[in-house]
């Protein structure tokens, strides 16, 4: 009983491991399916998703199970409450990759060189951010989670920049307005991704010290 | 011992059910601040969203003193895990409530008449959707769930009306670019609210069948 119990929280780890990589690796490819306008990336990173979200739920039933089945101990139980929540922020992510390339779609391969200065930006921090955030959670590194949090100032900065620059271009009308809409929902996307890249790290916070954040 | 988590599984349903009302209340004064451009109460929604993320955070604590301090049974178990998911929805509601209203401070009073037809509709929709999610879950009713559940269909639909609208609107090119793209993004929350709505009915059909869905 308790050798699978150890088994099954091990497990547990190996695959929130494993969803904090495949989410990375989504975002790492949105980015170049934008940049690059590449529509089979783009197409393949919005199937990979059900990947994500099937672990996620794969995650959620052996939270359950292992709460519902055994009786964990304190320690084990704040480990596995807190991939309960965990799996949300990590999931959004994807879903957020997976709607950045979905949306990149819709630009018909044409490169979107007006907004090259600040949707690469965002997209590269924010990668960024949830690399950081990702690995200090599954490494247990608090300060390595702070540096990752402190990002997400400059994403918020980036986003208004971004729909600055949007406005701009709008006002020069000789950018077709829908792909100009396009750009804004996929720097709001990029600028929730900073926000669940921030919540991953008030989780690390709470497993480390159980003291509650008020999440974004 | 018992008497005392029997009282604390009580508090945490009063607490949910509090939430809630947080919530739509919130999220119906948001409508009412955009429609009529009433900057006192939006300002007074921005900042009523912190009881709302407090109250999210005493609920999770409540939660983990809850599967902490005691060794609930199996069907008390899933009631707390599911409220440990099921805030994280309604604090986003309210969330983007409080954003919703902050945008609405943007437009410096002027009424938004060239959108009326579709926001406010997405408005009315979300604000149905969300008031019959939280009382499927609090009255644990799956077939008011289910009904919920189906109008997010209906909100998609509106969001693309909204951006087709929006798209013509800049293409007259007589109103302020700035007020469009927020327009948009306030679409861009509500459907996010709809999303969120459906997350309630899941997580009521997880409590109500011990099944997972994916959710979104």
């Amino acid at each position: 009983m308790r050798e699978q119990y150890n088994e099954d929280l091990k497990k547990l780890n190996d695959m929130l491991v494993e969803m904090g990589n495949l989410v990375e690796n989504s975002l790492e490819k949105s980015k170049k399916a934008f940049k690059e306008q590449d529509k089979t990336l783009a197409e393949d990173i919005v199937r990979g998703d059900q990947s994500i979200n099937n672990l996620e739920h794969d995650i959620e039933a052996l939270c359950f199970k292992l709460m519902l089945r055994q009786q964990p101990v304190a320690t084990d139980l704040r480990v596995i409450a807190t991939a309960l929540k965990v799996v949300t922020d990590l999931e959004r992510i994807g879903d957020q990759a997976a709607d950045i390339s979905e949306m990149s779609l819709s630009f018909n391969g044409k490169y979107p060189y007006k907004t090259v200065e600040h949707i690469p930006t965002m997209m590269k921090v924010c990668r960024e951010m949830v690399h950081e955030a990702i690995r200090a959670y599954v490494t247990k590194d608090l300060e390595r989670g702070k540096r990752a949090d402190a990002m997400d100032d400059q994403v918020d900065v980036l986003f208004s920049e971004v729909k600055a620059e949007i406005v701009e271009i709008l006002k020069e009308g000789k950018e077709n307005i829908d792909d100009c809409l396009n750009y804004l929902i996929i720097a709001k996307y990029l600028e929730r991704i900073g926000d669940h890249a921030t919540n991953i790290y008030e989780w690390l916070e709470f497993l480390m010290t159980g003291e509650l954040e008020n999440t974004q």
